[in-house]
């Protein structure tokens, strides 16, 4: 079932809970999923490249095992990172392996290792915890006991691999997220993204637009499955639409 | 400035978090405040009193002291505590020390510690986060970066004490949340507690009808200050309105 959760609190090893940026993940019906962790309020080195990190990947890097009604474990391995695509030392890289509960109050927590370090040194623990919202509202509407809130939400997802540039975008009814790489660059200046809404009018509010290339970027997205929208000359495959 | 609260994560000392309360926070505009938390999912042993805990008082049982835009210290004692009215053993009993913080995603820490077996005794330290939700939204809407959302909000509160019965209900926007205990009575029944939102044409949605005297509760409040408000034969002093 499509979905869309707003990131409460981050948790890195025995620090304090803390939560800077205002971090969507949307998940599609099929699993295809993004996450774009926007700092809310950036230092001054972070304002260049204001993101604590984005990632996003289709079903397939994302292994997902429910254990039962409230919990479950996914298996993670991004198609789209920043830490990978910037070459980030002292950053994960590969499958990370995630446990999920949901709690009583409709809260989901995360908690999972990093390897910062590398596979065969200590690992870091995390903590995530995440509050499903509306997709079909502009603000944050906390979605309780009430998780048909979200079924039947327009779940639509295009693909790019053009093998100048490779992305992503994962739409949850009125939410948009896009992540955009360029390929064989590793400056800050190979990634994009992309956030909006959009409104009843079909007009999209944009909230991030971020990147030299985001004019590669498609401005509709009301589309059919195996289509195509392009965005100037750029083509995007449509590999998911509930349309 | 009138606000109400949802929790979102409670963690007592090197516990893990959770939240497996429906807990909000109503504070009036003069400082006067009440807190109900109900268990989503009561256990067994918890269904006959389906509340983690309960309290209010009047802005004489919470001083608060401003420190910076983001951080305040509120030192609390309450004038209603269910563990005291229930003559709890291993509860805190008087002043609580506590620290809040807002993060920059908006969410508010508190931290705090509780001396549950006396005050010579070692404390147990908490965590606990809030939420600032719209007081105007029947639905839990995070209030953001907009907290001019809350300003202007109705903030109403209604007072009891005739020697057999104490209460205080506080409204803030569509919120109104009551406690009332019977005076020399330690048993459960002593207990009652309200929770309602009011629709646009002014009738109450009851999310919460508990204890014996819950009849004694007023089913209206759009009230002048210094005016009273019968439920019955009991009467409320209105102590604060801005209507």
């Amino acid at each position: 079932m499509a979905s869309i959760s707003k990131r409460v609190t981050f948790q890195v090893g025995a620090g304090a809970a803390d939560e800077r940026t205002l971090t969507l993940s949307s998940m599609s019906n099929d699993g295809h999923l993004i996450s774009i962790r926007p700092f809310v309020t950036p230092s001054k080195n972070e304002k260049s490249f204001p993101f604590e990190w984005g990632f996003a990947c289709t079903s397939d890097g994302a292994k997902i095992n429910k254990l039962d009604s409230k919990s479950m474990t996914i298996d993670f391995n991004f198609e789209f990172d920043t830490n990978v695509q910037l070459e980030k030392e002292n950053t994960h890289r590969g499958v990370i392996n995630t446990s999920w509960k949901t709690w009583d109050s409709g809260l989901v927590e995360e908690r999972g290792q990093v390897f910062p370090f590398g596979a065969e040194k200590e690992g870091v623990s995390f903590f995530e915890l995440w509050q499903p919202i509306d997709p079909a509202e502009h603000r944050f509407v906390s979605i309780q006991s009430e998780p048909q809130a979200a079924s039947g939400a327009r779940s639509v997802v295009l693909s790019l691999n053009n093998g100048q540039y490779r992305g992503l975008i994962v739409v949850v009814g009125i939410w948009i997220q896009g992540i955009l790489f360029k390929e064989n660059d590793s400056s800050q200046e190979s990634i994009n993204f992309l956030r909006a809404i959009e409104t009843p009018a079909g007009e999209w509010t944009y909230l991030i637009q971020f990147g030299p290339d985001f004019d590669k970027f498609p401005n509709s997205i009301n589309v059919k499955q195996g289509s195509s929208v392009l965005a100037g000359s750029t083509s995007w495959t449509v590999i998911e639409s509930n349309l």
